[in-house]
């Protein structure tokens, strides 16, 4: 996605241990025109490898949930997303998965309630950043607890030289970026 | 805004405390084409209320981001979500103001990056919930703080047994809110 790679080269920056400023399009701020593009682009990357009939978006609080709206709102099925704190509105029955946050430097346990997750959807998931693939595994797991059947994941930003695609491939679906990024002398090159 | 109010007729319940479980459309569970609606009508009622040129959709993570990213759609401006725990990647130059969660009983600080908010900005808040308003509130000071214009305030749903509304007169911004709610013998009663 060309408009995203451009973002990327004129606006990010590494800040460090492979860690990716995004907040001027992503993790903080979101462009509306850029992520509507997102979401357009993640659902003809799935119709091309054949996913046309996914019932769910499913992805994690906080930075997956603007980008998975947008495919969401293409594709016309609901978006849930993973809860990392357990609200009191939240129901007892969920499925749960332990993932790590970068950002935060620490364990995460996701949540989702059994009550929007069932064996009979077909799931497609969607984050923002594809880098150890703690957190798409850690939903994968979510969704073969819940007996639904996982289409294909979907990530805005693939860090190339953290080895998540690898990690990805005992899933067996297919797995559509926006953008890798690699890093070459601690700068950040981003490509197709 | 009819399909919102016949929504939370269906499917919202009080669990106690005045406090509403809408899991399956705002807070866990968003539903596209009606998040998508509520937009348009922030968007309709703002402009019919002489707002039309704010640059900036302000709201707090989690559950306003969808809702808020809607509007901005509609008005092609950037939203900015207010973080409740400091990322590494974020700025130490931001602005914060403290609020209270609810459903998660706890005191919480909300940031906003000096980066995208400055004393140019004409800003319009976008919340989940109009309760006690002690969220809109934070936003607001940070508004303030940061020199922005505060424009208007818009939230999804207004419990008006909790008297938000008379909190936000000191603001002197137009509020607008989609649905208001009220608790007739522990029973949600919904209308516009």
């Amino acid at each position: 996605m060309q408009s995203l790679i451009d973002k990327i080269r004129s606006e990010a920056s590494h800040i460090g241990d492979g860690i990716l400023k995004v907040d001027g399009f992503i993790n903080h701020q979101i462009l509306p025109e850029l992520t509507t593009e997102m979401g357009a682009v993640f659902a003809g990357k799935f119709r091309a490898r054949g996913i046309g009939n996914a019932s769910l978006v499913l992805t994690a609080e906080v930075s997956g949930i603007a980008s998975a709206l947008a495919t969401a709102q293409v594709l016309g099925i609901p978006l849930v997303f993973a809860r990392k704190r357990k609200p009191v509105t939240m129901s007892e029955n969920c499925y749960q998965a332990e993932t790590f946050s970068p950002t935060k430097n620490e364990l995460v346990t996701l949540r989702v309630s059994s009550e929007f997750l069932s064996g009979r959807d077909r799931v497609i998931i969607i984050d923002d950043f594809l880098a150890s693939a703690k957190t798409v595994l850690a939903l994968a797991e979510i969704v073969r607890l819940s007996g639904a059947c996982l289409l294909g994941v979907g990530c805005v930003i693939e860090k190339v030289f953290a080895g998540g695609r690898e990690k990805l491939s005992a899933l067996q679906v297919p797995v559509v970026t926006l953008a890798k990024i690699d890093l070459v002398d601690g700068n950040i090159r981003a490509f197709r």
